[in-house]
C-alpha cells in the first residue's frame, strides 16, 4: 500500500509499503477514507523533534474497518468509524478516570496518512456510524480523530463555563476547534487572538465574537479593555510555545485556569505569577475517546461543524506539497484522500 | 506599643512603635488577642527573601476591634474579629469571582505580632463573633486568619472530592491543616507524608488514613502500591521547594490536580511531565475571606479543630525565641500572647 514517510527535515514521501496486520488480537485494520496532517506533524518536519528515516507518519483518520483480530467484538469488516488517535482499552482505572490519554494499552494509530491504518485497542477506541456518512460530512467527522476534541479538551482543562469570556491564544486549527468548543459550551465571548484574516473569518464562524489581531503586552492590553480590566475567565492556549504560554499568563485573570494542549517546546512556566495570581494550568493530550460520543452526535445533527478547518483537501500522492503548505501557513489544514 | 520587627536573617527583635493610625475611613484597629508566626515569616528570617531593616512582622491574628474609619460600617470596637491576613473590599470583580486575594484594594495585615495590628478594608475583611468566644477556641479560630483557610485552599485547588485519594505533601502547619481540609471534605483516603512522629499523630488526629515517611522516588513508589498504580485523585503542594513540587508531581495521577500554596522558591515546573500526564496545578495566596464564613462556623460548632497546630504558645517577649524554635522544626507553629 502506499503510505506517508519522513526522512528527515523537510522530507516527506508517498512510499510503497506492506498493509498492517492483525498483530493482537485487539487490533483492527481500517481503510482510510480521509486521513489529513496535524500540526504537531510540523514539529519532526522541522526538525525539532527526533526521528527514525523512513518511518511512517500520521495518525489522524476515519474509514472503513477491514479486518479485526480475535478479541474485536464491537466491529466488524464494512463498519465505518472514527479513531482516536490515542486507543484505548476504555476499561482501565485511567480510562474510567476520564484519561484516556494515560490508558495502560495506551496505542497511537500509524498509517494515517496513507491506505490503511492500524488501530490497537479497536474495542475501546473506535466509534462507529449507523451506515456510511454523506460525504459532507466527512471533514468534520474526520476532525473527530484528534484536533477537535483536543480544541474541547482544552477548554475542559480551562474550566470554561456558560457566560464566560474566553480568549483562544493561537489561530492554527486547534485554536479554532477551541473557539468553537467555547462558543458550544457557552461561553459569552470568545475572543479570538489572530492576525490572519482567512482564521479570522473561520473563527467568527465558529463563534468567536472578537477577535485581537494585537500580540503580546498590546495584545493584553486589549483583552484588559474588553474585560474592564479583570481579565479573561479562561483561556487556551494552542500553540505550545514559550511566547504563546506567556501569553496566556498575561490576560487570565486571578482564579482562572490556562487549558493547554499544544505539545510544549521551550516553555518556562511563569510559577512566581502563577501562584501571585492564582492562575491555574490544565491540559496536555486528549483523552480523544472521552469525548467522541459527544462530539459525535453533535456532527452527526448539524449542531457544529467542525470540518471548516480544512481549507485544503489534496490526493494523497500531493501530501508532501500539503506539508508545506502547512509549514508555511498557506493552509490551515489538509484534507488527505488515499 | 510591643511589636515584633526584623532587622536582619535570624535578628527578630521585640520593639515599642507608635500604635497603628486610622488613615483611611475604611481601617480597623485591633487590639491583638493572639497573633502567630507563619511558615512564610521564615523566608526572611532565613534571609532568603529581601527585607527593610527594622520592618514589623507578622499577619496573623485575632483580637478585639479598638477603633473604626468613618466608613466601616460592620464593626465597632468591641467586637470579636478573625482577621485575614490579606484585605479585601470583597465587592470588586476578583471578589465577586471568589479571587479575594487579588482584591483591587488588596492589603496585608501589619502588626499580628504586637499588641495592636491595622486591617484595611475592614468591612469587606473581617468576620465576628457573637460576643467572646471561649479561651479553648481561640487557637483555632487564629488559624482562620491564614494556616488554615491556606491549607482548605490548597485541597480546593487540587479539586478533593468525596471518596478521593489525596496526599499532602509537607508536614508543617499548612500539611496539617491540608490533611484536615481534605478530610472534611469527605476523602476517602488521606495520605500524609511525614517523618516526624509528632506531626504524623496530629495528621492522624486531623484525619489522615496513611503516613508515608519515604520521600523521593521511595515515597512516590509507596504512593503507587496504596493506589495500585494509578496515583492520587489529588496532591496538595504545602511546601513550595523544587523537590516537594517534583514529589506531588510523581504521585499525582494522570488528569488530577496537584495545589500549591506554599509560595515558590527555586521551582521549576516540569512543563513535559505535566503536558504527558495531563497534570494541573492550581493554587497560590489564599482568598481567606471567601472561605472565612464557612470555616468560622465549623470551628464554633466543634467540627474541626485545626488549633491542634499550635504546639507552642508563648508571651509576646519571647517571639524571638518562637522563630528559633519554628526554624529549627522544634514547633510546628508557635502562638503568641500578647
Amino acid at each position: 500500500m502506499r503510505v506517508t514517510t519522513i526522512h528527515g527535515p523537510r522530507d516527506i514521501r508517498l512510499e510503497e509499503r506492506p498493509e498492517p496486520t492483525i498483530d493482537a488480537p485487539t487490533d483492527a485494520i481500517v481503510k482510510v477514507t480521509a486521513g489529513c496532517i496535524c500540526g504537531s506533524d510540523l514539529w519532526p518536519y522541522r526538525g525539532e523533534n527526533d526521528i527514525t528515516p523512513g518511518d511512517t507518519i500520521g495518525h489522524e483518520m476515519i474509514g472503513v474497518v477491514e479486518e479485526v483480530g480475535s478479541e474485536v467484538t464491537s466491529f466488524r469488516p464494512g463498519d465505518f468509524v472514527v479513531a482516536p488517535f490515542d486507543h484505548c482499552d476504555n476499561t482501565c482505572a485511567h480510562c474510567r478516570a476520564g484519561a484516556q490519554q494515560a490508558c495502560v494499552n495506551l496505542g497511537i494509530t500509524t498509517g494515517g496518512q496513507g491506505e490503511y491504518a492500524k488501530v490497537t485497542q479497536a474495542d475501546g477506541s473506535l466509534v462507529k456510524t449507523d451506515g456510511m456518512p454523506q460525504d459532507s460530512l466527512l471533514p468534520s467527522l474526520l476532525t473527530l480523530s484528534d484536533v477537535f476534541p483536543t480544541g474541547w479538551h482544552c477548554a475542559v482543562a480551562a474550566n470554561v463555563n456558560p457566560g464566560d469570556t474566553v480568549v483562544v491564544v493561537g489561530d492554527g486549527a486547534v485554536g479554532l476547534c477551541g473557539v468553537l468548543a467555547a462558543a458550544e459550551m457557552g461561553a459569552e465571548r470568545v475572543v479570538a487572538m489572530s492576525r490572519h484574516e482567512q482564521r479570522q473569518e473561520i473563527a467568527r464562524q465558529f463563534g468567536a465574537t472578537h477577535v485581537v489581531a494585537e500580540r503580546g503586552k498590546e495584545g493584553a492590553e486589549r483583552v484588559k479593555e474588553l474585560t474592564d480590566g479583570v481579565g479573561a475567565d479562561a483561556v487556551l492556549e494552542c500553540v505550545g510555545t514559550d511566547e504563546s504560554i506567556k501569553q496566556a499568563f498575561s490576560i487570565a485573570r486571578p482564579g482562572s485556569t490556562v487549558g493547554f494542549v499544544g505539545v510544549p517546546h521551550g516553555v518556562e512556566l511563569p510559577v512566581r505569577r502563577m501562584f501571585q495570581r492564582n492562575i491555574g494550568l490544565a491540559g496536555g493530550m486528549a483523552p480523544v475517546r472521552a469525548y467522541l460520543p459527544q462530539l459525535l452526535d453533535l456532527v452527526l445533527d448539524g449542531t457544529i461543524n467542525p470540518g471548516l478547518v480544512f481549507d485544503q483537501t489534496l490526493p494523497l500522492d500531493r501530501v508532501a506539497e500539503g506539508y508545506t503548505m502547512m509549514d508555511e501557513r498557506r493552509a490551515i489544514k489538509v484534507l488527505l484522500q488515499p
